[in-house]
């Protein structure tokens, strides 16, 4: 069985484009990438795109044709893949396995969202169309609320405080101010979260992420053809996927990401590592504390001690264990389909040493944490430089 | 590298449902699926679900997760794939792919599909996303509209007439009526076809599918699995999928199906049999000009001679080679994301000898034919019995 590399990476500056349109954002990184990797158009034998819901964004489905037709590749079989805003970390997952199943040797995987041209009522129902309509969206629980439910029971259970949760969002805004590719480049202070309007208490505007228009892209490769077109390979050394209840009420507990731990678990186990390997970590922080939520199941921290983690700095860029170093969702944005896949373009480019003001040195071992809804998908992926 | 086999299959019938919900047909698709092949829920390591617009027909998306929730699976990777009415082909494909890479051994691919709920214009934006948006959605060129462009070039091209592509329907119909899980059971006559309505010349009102609720999963295992649990294992020999450009003015011909027609190849190679090897085929009749550009491009016919095939009754039931034993998208309706997997179903009870009054004797290789929009997605799939 082969092992599978990252040999090229591609994003567009995520943010809000309203002279951009879908298919241009997927041209633009998927060029770059293809550019980046070095191959050609008849290199690539497929393509696998995610994209949650660019039906209501954009009213556009069958995108995987789309991707294919504008990059010049009519004719390879392109597969969509959608799974709320783990869409790409699915894709991402779906591409690797093609490839160790020998079915390919080059694939590109993508993930894109246009969210900005919707209408008010398009943009309700795709971003609540990840949890459960009969249970929750048709009755008015949208995501904030969502979280602020698990951010409540988490402050209950283990006395985490608003404050730690702003010190999410004012690191990702210290290294989303660092990338040139972010949708906010504003430092931030705990006073500035604390003191923003409410969105579902207790999560605040500044303990959300925005709305994004983006696109990312990574072309994978079999290890012959990873050899054959760079000499900075970025190994995908273990994949996990895992699923829990679609709502919220059926979980086992409100504090704890069973999805991501079981992720977490089959991809530590594939990549044959362990949470204290790891040297940088890029994050789901659609909400702040699903950052807390994240680096606990993942165990960079017992769980209940994220808080405390964030708070005393461990997961700052110059912390114990980086976490989104990127910005994370919070200050590089979320454009849902192609979170995934730009936190892969991230961690390549940590682990390729092109990080540039925001270099983790000596980042050996990266990992991506990519969550849809309120947890029901959650796919984690390990990777490796040379 | 394993085979893949189909050990269970199930579906709903298909029809208008005012009293079941999208996750309801999930539930007994896979709950039928599940008992056929008498595997259990620990037995199952993952699943892949096709859907094409539940965003837009039902306001869910993230349906994979609810998928494995509602079968009682939740904790196993669950993933959607789209690719407008070929998202139940590449589910097949995805699940296909999945047991070979070894990461998996016993998969459920799903389809479903709730159409009937949607307001007109959900339902619009919903069917014309399978096109391009900013070419031909947009413009008002609706589905029927795209096929009676390849249908008029056909007939300008071959000199096809209204009276073969009517005999699509007719035969279909004939082979519904003996498919208790078709949405219609009546016979009907070429006359018929010919006196209905004008939807978009030259289709008329009994030219096209219709709109169907409904949902199919198969059980998919590896070799060492399929034989632990079933004596009637239906191997897939051959699996090929390919894309086309999205807007049918970019294509090389309007008169042809190019992506059907390199997905056959690619299908056709890995299976090592030739078009007269096939002894059943359910293809994709989303309209009666479309089942003919299918065995066309499908190798049961030369170009352009699809329409002389059907008039001369080879592809009925009785025929040198019986094309949508099932009735077809047109008479046994077409759940858009389900369609690929119930071509599936139908193929196995073929291949097992279990497909009562429409069961073609000694039926031991059969093809699937899966196609999304006007042609910018194939897969193919072609299956044999032990």
């Amino acid at each position: 069985m082969t092992k599978v590399a990252i040999i090229g990476v591609g994003m567009t500056k995520f943010g809000e484009y309203w002279e951009k349109s879908y298919r241009g954002l997927i041209q633009e990184a998927g060029v770059k990438a293809i550019r980046d990797a070095g191959v050609s158009g008849k290199d690539i034998n497929a393509i696998y795109g995610g994209s949650m819901t660019p039906g209501l964004f954009v009213e556009q489905e069958h995108t995987s044709a789309l991707m294919a037709d504008y990059t010049g590749l009519s004719g390879i079989p392109a597969t969509r893949v959608e799974a709320a805003c783990a869409s790409g970390g699915l894709a991402l997952r779906e591409a690797y396995l093609s490839i160790k199943s020998s079915e390919y040797d080059v694939v590109v995987a993508g993930g894109v969202e246009k969210m900005t041209d919707a209408s008010t009522y398009s943009a309700i129902v795709a971003l609540s169309g990840a949890g459960d309509q009969e249970w929750e969206s048709f009755h008015g629980a949208t995501f904030p609320a969502l979280y602020a439910l698990m951010a409540r029971r988490h402050m209950l259970e283990y006395g985490t405080t608003e404050e730690q949760m702003a010190q999410v969002a004012v690191k990702n805004h210290h290294n989303g101010f660092l990338n040139p590719n972010a949708q906010f480049h504003s430092k931030i202070t705990v006073k500035d979260v604390m003191n923003s309007g409410s969105v579902a208490t207790p999560l605040k505007l500044l303990d959300c992420s925005p709305i994004t228009d983006g696109a990312a892209a990574i072309v994978l490769a079999s290890e012959k053809k990873a050899k054959e077109f760079t000499d900075k390979p970025v190994w995908i050394i273990g994949s996990g996927q895992a699923s829990d209840t679609l709502a919220l009420h059926d979980r086992k507990s409100l504090s704890r990401t069973d999805a991501a731990i079981l992720a977490g678990k089959r991809a530590y186990e594939e990549a044959k590592v362990k949470p204290s390997d790891i040297d940088i970590a890029e994050v789901h922080d659609c909400f702040t504390i699903a950052e807390i939520l994240a680096i606990e199941a993942l165990g960079f921290c017992k769980i209940g001690e994220g808080g405390k983690l964030t708070e005393k700095g461990e997961t700052a860029l110059k912390g114990r264990i980086p976490v989104n170093t990127s910005g994370g969702l919070k200050a590089k944005g979320h454009p849902v389909g192609a979170t995934g896949i730009a936190q892969a373009v991230e961690v390549a480019l940590q682990l390729r040493g092109e990080a540039d003001k925001r270099q983790v040195k000596n980042a050996k071992i990266g990992l991506t944490h990519n969550v849809g809804g309120s947890g029901a998908t959650c796919a984690v992926h390990i990777f490796k430089n040379d």
